[in-house]
């Protein structure tokens, strides 16, 4: 996209981020942004998240889909209320699309909103959707350069997640080259191995369920000083 | 991307697509443009390309990424002339940059030139960069939904390849499913398996090396039906 065009675009956005996050903050909701791309694993991280959440936060889930409702679907099945929206061909999710979401779910019901994004791992980290934490997810399966070869939404994360460990030994995967390559561009998120049967979800749920939400001053920070 | 900006953007863009064909047809040389996810294994793909063809097809490549020349080294080390084509934050090729590119490669040596855009199941699909063939590659990894989730790379494919498949064991990809949500937008494009050590990477080179070049009208039509 042309930078003057994005520019435009993004200053319209950041306004109904603003009023997103001021929405959910009068309500006492945190509202989490999950990017990575297409087939990192994101719906199913959610899934077991759900699981370890349990009854001790109350979760809702915004899928966003160019088309379909096939993530939907699986959160619904696990009785998670969850709305579906689908971006007609945009890349990634915006401001505008993400707060009708949010009139369809019953805020007065949750503690804590994820809002997976469209599996892309460059345009969706250009976006503010009023989110107060945002996690990176990378299947081992992608490749360790990936942060370096898609700094932009590493250096937003406020924490990165690498999936589908469980799958490691059929890679030739290196986490502290990947580790080392999130370094160089987010010196402070959390770095989560996650996967079937390791300990990284709990260690997730436990991170997200006492993480003190950021206030808008320090999301424009980091929006700033990585772009 | 809004819609009338979008079209703008890609009425500029397609008046240098033709261009970049006019120059390659008259040069004989046909260009392959091979889109996928990020990881989805395109640079690999290309080095077991450039060993199947050997000498029998003169191949060159234009390597796209955001950032980073990681992608051309591994190129470069197989002896294969290739620029890195840098699109400082973009999530696509357009056709300006391909261009440029063209220019650094010895155009009077080449058969055959391939372009690995951006790692991005959805935007690059939007532009047309001068191409004759398109290849949209899907790693077994990401799960075998993303013909459906993500329909308009698949739909402007003139091939369709499945990657990774010698890992295809480890995961629940259904390669039935897959081909029929392939075929849902897209009648007639091979699907075929590749992956170590599978006889699918001779069969595309057999296929790519056959290839009778879409001319400008068909490729303007394809773009045109799948909107």
């Amino acid at each position: 996209m042309d930078i003057a065009i994005l520019k435009r675009v993004q200053e319209r956005n950041d306004t109904d981020a603003s009023d997103i996050r001021r929405l959910l903050d009068s309500r006492g909701i945190r509202m989490v942004n999950v990017m990575g791309g297409a087939g990192s694993g994101k719906t199913s991280l959610l899934e077991r998240l759900m699981l370890q959440f349990g009854r001790e936060l109350r979760c809702g889930v915004l899928e966003g889909d160019i088309t379909t409702d096939y993530d939907a679907l699986r959160i619904a099945a696990l009785g998670v209320p969850v709305a579906q929206l689908q971006t007609e061909g945009s890349c990634h999710l915006d401001a505008a699309l993400v707060h009708r979401g949010l009139g369809v779910l019953p805020l007065s019901d949750l503690d804590i909103i994820f809002v997976e994004n469209v599996g892309n791992l460059v345009c969706p980290a250009q976006f503010d959707i009023g989110e107060h934490i945002r996690i990176a997810v990378l299947s081992v399966m992608e490749g360790d350069d990936k942060p370096a070869k898609y700094p932009l939404m590493f250096s937003r994360a406020t924490i990165a997640v690498l999936s589908k460990c469980d799958l490691i030994d059929h890679t030739d995967f290196d986490i502290s080259a990947a580790s080392r390559f999130i370094r160089t561009v987010n010196a402070s998120a959390p770095i989560i191995e996650t996967g079937i049967g390791l300990p990284g979800d709990a260690e997730l749920a436990h991170w997200l369920a006492g993480r003190p939400n950021e206030d808008e001053d320090e999301i424009r920070e980091r929006f700033a000083t990585t772009a």
